[in-house]
């Protein structure tokens, strides 16, 4: 349920932050994107202490921006896919990936960039719009290229 | 400086999440941009306690976001002011609101529509595009319309 931690703020902004706003949550859906979808993969990716992992990740699911799927018995093990309010947040994310490329200095520029997926393959904007094609996309017609690959 | 909370992170959406992720932030510049300048109208707004948002303001101004401007010398009173990397945040701000109206129930609809400013008037969508006229907009582009008046 919402409300807790901005009590008595009715706005969406708080809404939408009350969920990603809780510490590491946001960076959890963002490695879910990014095709992490295994416990260890995100542990290691975040490097937090894995009881805290377990909490948001539960959180997560009980909030309806995870799912969580089984995929062997035994050991019981999960992997966790976005749901359609999970993946409704891509805009949200590319915006704050452009806030932060625009704002905050890195030597070597960028660490990643979102491209149009299949054919056109242009850059995307912090808009969420391909600026090859001009197409306004969504979570499922981009892909992150990350300049550093990320060890699994 | 960047980088204490969420250690190890490269990437942009971290730096922008370190910001705007700490409790009440964000919420203080979504008061700002909505025209909230002085400490007594965010306090009111928020019903935080005031050393929190003294300190949060301060951070706010120590990483760049708000700009502190005196208006009274006795007894002495500031306001504060965006500076161009926190009207750089409205995107993110857009993306935010779009997601909660479109998925947190409430009845009576969305409580914040943002307008293209001036002649055109136009509805703006979650990615700061006028749907009438098709413009990209910006923050100085685009007023926000409560629907329930919020007193001050």
């Amino acid at each position: 349920m919402l409300g807790t931690e901005y009590e008595g703020q009715t706005c969406s902004i708080a809404g939408c932050l009350e969920l990603i706003g809780e510490r590491w949550s946001l960076l959890i859906v963002r490695d879910v994107f990014r095709g992490k979808r295994r416990f260890d993969e995100i542990q290691e990716s975040l490097g937090i202490a894995r009881n805290v992992l377990t909490t948001r990740l539960q959180r997560l699911v009980d909030e309806g921006i995870l799912e969580r799927r089984r995929y062997s018995e035994r050991p019981p093990r999960h992997e966790y896919f976005l749901t359609e309010a999970g993946l409704d947040l891509w805009p949200v994310l590319v915006a704050m990936l452009g806030w932060g490329d625009r704002n905050i200095a890195r030597p070597g520029g960028p660490p990643m960039t979102i491209v149009h997926k299949g054919e056109c393959g242009g850059a995307v904007s912090d808009r969420g719009i391909c600026e090859r094609c001009g197409e306004q996309l969504g979570a499922r017609e981009a892909r992150a290229i990350e300049r550093v690959p990320v060890s699994l």
